[in-house]
């Protein structure tokens, strides 16, 4: 068995922001030299997320209008008493999302359908923030 | 170590379906002679989902209403104006229960709890779709 | 390749409970002796999940009140009438959360961020739960 480890560094200046990474994936999966497995990609924050969607950006802008609508920033969460950054929506977001996804790995490349693309979505951002990549396998 | 790689075709006339994968699931795992390990049933596509529920049937009934509730079709997204199939709220459906569901593989069959059942859930239905079955072990 | 299974059980007497069993996976990951792998953590029931949030309890609180909102118990749903527990709110919510999370294992530990914290949310409690817990590796 053979396995491999790798941080993705990710930076973004807004408070949210919806961020296509499965290159970067594609990229670590296929340097790893493991052909077959499971690569799990998963943040390293509680308020942030990584998950499938579409490749279209559009659906990315509906996803973060539906999960305002949904978790409205702000709206007497206890968090927000106890966290000075107030970014309990984030951690709300993220639940109702994902924080990690797992995929396959199949002939030495990630094994996604044609429109699959991986997405980290930061809800509390502005400071430097690191995806896990961990691939087992042979 | 071992892997199993193998797709289910899934077929839908509706829009939107819940379907019972389970006993095909458990047919792909034991025939895969893989006795211990992992098992990722992942969705092949971005407006459709994996993820595990009761076995009763009236469950995934209240489930679509809930989402059809939280993401009413149609309502104003902005890739209903890029995709001439209007599947928005498929996408942000799928978003929000699960794309793929990591199972554990004991003795050799799925070790899933007593109502523990794997449904594909269509959410852009009406013609042919995948699921990928992705076994590691041993 | 090896490869460890071992149940965690959970005894709530209320509905609703949200508890952290980080210390506990934990436990059980470093018992194990594999290194590197991935581990699997999942409830054996389809009205509680395991999934990630912040290690402070006032996000636990405001989740719980977040999913209170988006499904309300007993509002008409159809397994309500098909289950004397009436529990159709607990399989919805867990619907929204997750049933399991993948973690990666890493120099024989548990691989999480700084404030990573793994829960249990029962949803339909007062009986004792279990939670597996698979791990594969070397």
């Amino acid at each position: 068995m053979k396995n491999h480890r790798e941080a993705i560094v990710i930076r973004t200046k807004t408070k949210e922001a919806i961020l296509d990474i499965t290159a970067e994936v594609a990229r670590i999966v296929r340097a790893s030299g493991i052909r077959e497995g499971l690569a799990l990609v998963i943040s390293r924050h509680t308020s942030s997320g990584v998950f499938l969607n579409d490749s279209d950006a559009s659906v990315t802008a509906d996803l973060a209008e539906v999960l305002h609508r949904l978790v409205p920033p702000g709206a007497g969460y206890r968090h927000d008493d106890s966290d000075p950054k107030r970014n309990a929506d984030g951690h709300l977001k993220a639940a109702l999302t994902n924080h990690g996804v797992t995929l396959a790995v199949t002939n030495g490349d990630l094994d996604l359908g044609a429109y699959q693309t991986i997405y980290y979505a930061e809800f509390d951002g502005g400071r430097p923030k690191g995806v896990l990549v961990k691939i087992i396998g042979e």
